[in-house]
């Protein structure tokens, strides 16, 4: 007997999945319900023998063994994953959000109540991130992760590379689909950080919760950043990296400048990928679609057959983690000033007086003394002083506009024996 | 009760596993035996309960649950392997050679002995490609595997594309340990031969014999050809590549002209990296540490791990596939002429003789009228005309040396919704 399958939410990915199951015919699966409000305008002749309805509580009372949760947002998407999981059904999702937040206790049903709850499609849609790591990383200890989750703000920054404004280029995402009316949660990060959230509980063990981990904006860079950045042989990607150091979980989502010859530098587009390090096995990278009907359709279409292969994981149990704000890496800060003497004299002291050192200090030529933006990077130095440093300056009379501070991405070099 | 696992072959990679089976102490996994010759010289005191033995048989006939087998080549590998299986046993390997050509047979009797066969680390090491496929990707219908699956060759080109010869890099990565004394089995392609034909049955469904698939030596590639290749917007890697055309397999191991903005040309050094395309979702791509002892014993640990939780796939049935020669790609074809009148004229001749058509004709200053060398690109041609082609050129009084031929490589465009 084949496993009865229910997709709730038919949109562009639940209509991929129901298309991929119905063209490939796959042993063991069937789909048995689609869920729509509105379902009429759903239907589509090539499912005939599907049940259509708006009825939520009736598809969650059904004999469906595999909830295919697709609806998105938290309400009613939590309790109907909770309901299906309470009955012993399985669930798969494609939900980042649901699972950044609830996960924990969703999974702690599951291995009560005897089902599964898979959600590889929530993470870099089409790239196998999940499986990789549960499967074929298994045998290391992860001790690092870096990607670039969003493909939306990869989209901006990758073309802002050649010379274009943040405006233009958000305009033309928008143009193309890629970024929504209100681009909020691409560009400041939140999408990125539930995905961060979920890779750093599966890869490290560290259980934090969205709001722990800072977003910045990709909003603030501008094309000059990039000039800047590839004088320091850099170009600016959104990235999204967790480690853990001394025990505490050091998370950040949000531009920065990562070296011409580092993997994330290649990636362009809507294209996402992840980097992972191992204590054995050095640096692995996975790249391709992160979004769009299909490539998420694949993730969800590998995790029901997991499920009706009897080869899908049991949650794990994961560790708490303390998130810390207090790492050390090198930063880029951009300043816009009014030009006039003392003003390097002012930021070399504020940083001194922190115990920061500065690397570099550089300006490009062609600009107007009184928008004049210069770049100042520093050695590997505590976030919070660095901090408290701008923040001694931020009512100087010379700045013009509010420096950007961005950090300085080094790959650690990867260890292998 | 923890699964029993002994060891067969406590090389590198053998020990690298015991270690990490050691040092993170995993669930549900105690190592029991290691098999080795002269067994007393690889006795080590970090591993205090294990029985250190030079008895095959014995391992063979004992308790232990699951076998991994790292001998490697087929003699006695090929043996144990069969009889663990028959045994009721589970058997990881890593052993390509033994699984490229009799995986077929020992799945089968895995499947009717009730245990697991798994050799993620047979094909890239420490990249996941071969969980990755079975687990992430099992939604979609891969139609294309292309793959930078030896990184002895990898190391050698990559450099080369600097301006080195073949004989310096062949040198130094002699000395740096990464290529044997007689590197036929890397340089001349049949390792990733044997690697390509496990991914092929894995991926595409198609079951192939090692000796079906045409494997290029990269010993005639030369500095010149980078130079060419640079002039055409590539680079030169050792490729593997298998797709699907009209029902044929169509698979080619050699180095091969790969543009700059492909992901192939990003792979350096001894990394690997396998880029699938799939129907559905579109171009991944995996990359990472092939090769060397941690990374391959991350992939033994991993499969380990699996066979632990329960998560192992079954073998799937595999339909023969028949290899062709008949495939049509671009080419590039590199002379080495006695300058005289008329030799473009021949060359385009013999090529017109079999409905080729010359895409470019060019060549670099700076070389002598008696050794000159010259390139010609075709547009996409059937292999087998270009062969007569060039035989019918091959006894010529102008070449002075025999051609290079080398396919070019062109990403079809990822198809994605």
């Amino acid at each position: 007997m084949p496993l009865k399958v229910a997709i709730l939410g038919f949109g562009t990915v639940g209509a991929s999945a129901a298309r991929i199951l119905s063209e490939r015919n796959l042993p063991g699966l069937a789909l048995t319900h689609v869920y729509n409000r509105n379902v009429a305008r759903k239907r589509v002749d090539w499912l005939p023998s599907v049940i259509w309805t708006e009825d939520l509580d009736a598809v969650l009372a059904s004999e469906a063994d595999i909830i295919v949760e697709l609806i998105g947002g938290l309400n009613p998407a939590h309790d109907s994953v909770r309901r299906a999981l309470e009955a012993g059904k399985s669930v798969v999702t494609a939900n980042k959000k649901l699972i950044a937040l609830h996960g924990i206790e969703l999974e702690s049903i599951a291995r009560e109540s005897g089902g599964h709850l898979l959600y590889g499609a929530a993470v870099a849609g089409g790239i196998p991130v999940i499986p990789g790591l549960q499967h074929g990383l298994a045998g290391d200890n992860i001790t690092r992760i870096e990607g670039i989750l969003n493909g939306t703000s990869n989209f901006i920054l990758s073309r802002m590379e050649h010379g274009a404004e943040y405006a233009e280029e958000l305009a033309e995402a928008q143009r193309r689909g890629y970024a929504e009316a209100d681009p909020t949660e691409d560009v400041d990060g939140f999408d990125a950080r539930s995905k961060l959230v979920i890779l750093a509980r599966l890869a490290l063990g560290a259980n934090v919760s969205p709001d722990e981990i800072n977003c910045q904006s990709i909003r603030q860079v501008g094309a000059i950043d990039f000039a800047y950045a590839k004088d320091l042989g850099c170009t600016i990607r959104p990235v999204a990296r967790a480690d853990v150091r001394n025990g505490n979980l050091v998370a950040l989502v949000g531009p920065m400048l990562v070296p011409f010859n580092s993997p994330l530098a290649w990636s362009r587009g809507t294209e996402n990928m992840v980097l992972m390090s191992g204590q054995y096995g050095g640096d692995v990278v996975f790249s391709g679609h992160g979004a769009g009907g299909n490539p998420t359709a694949v993730a969800v279409v590998s995790d029901l057959r997991a499920i009706a292969a009897g080869t899908a994981p049991r949650a794990v149990q994961i560790a708490p983690a303390a998130v810390t704000g207090e790492f050390e890496l090198r930063h880029y800060i951009r300043f816009i000033v009014k030009d006039r003497p003392g003003i390097v004299a002012e930021i070399a002291g504020a940083m001194a007086a922190q115990g920061i050192n500065i690397d570099s200090l550089f300006q490009r030529s062609g600009f107007g003394k009184d928008k004049l933006p210069f770049v100042v990077t520093t050695e590997p130095c505590v976030n919070s002083r660095l901090k408290l440093a701008l923040a001694r300056m931020q009512n100087a009379d010379w700045q013009a506009e509010p420096p950007l501070d961005l950090q300085i991405l080094e790959p650690e070099p990867s260890v292998v024996a």
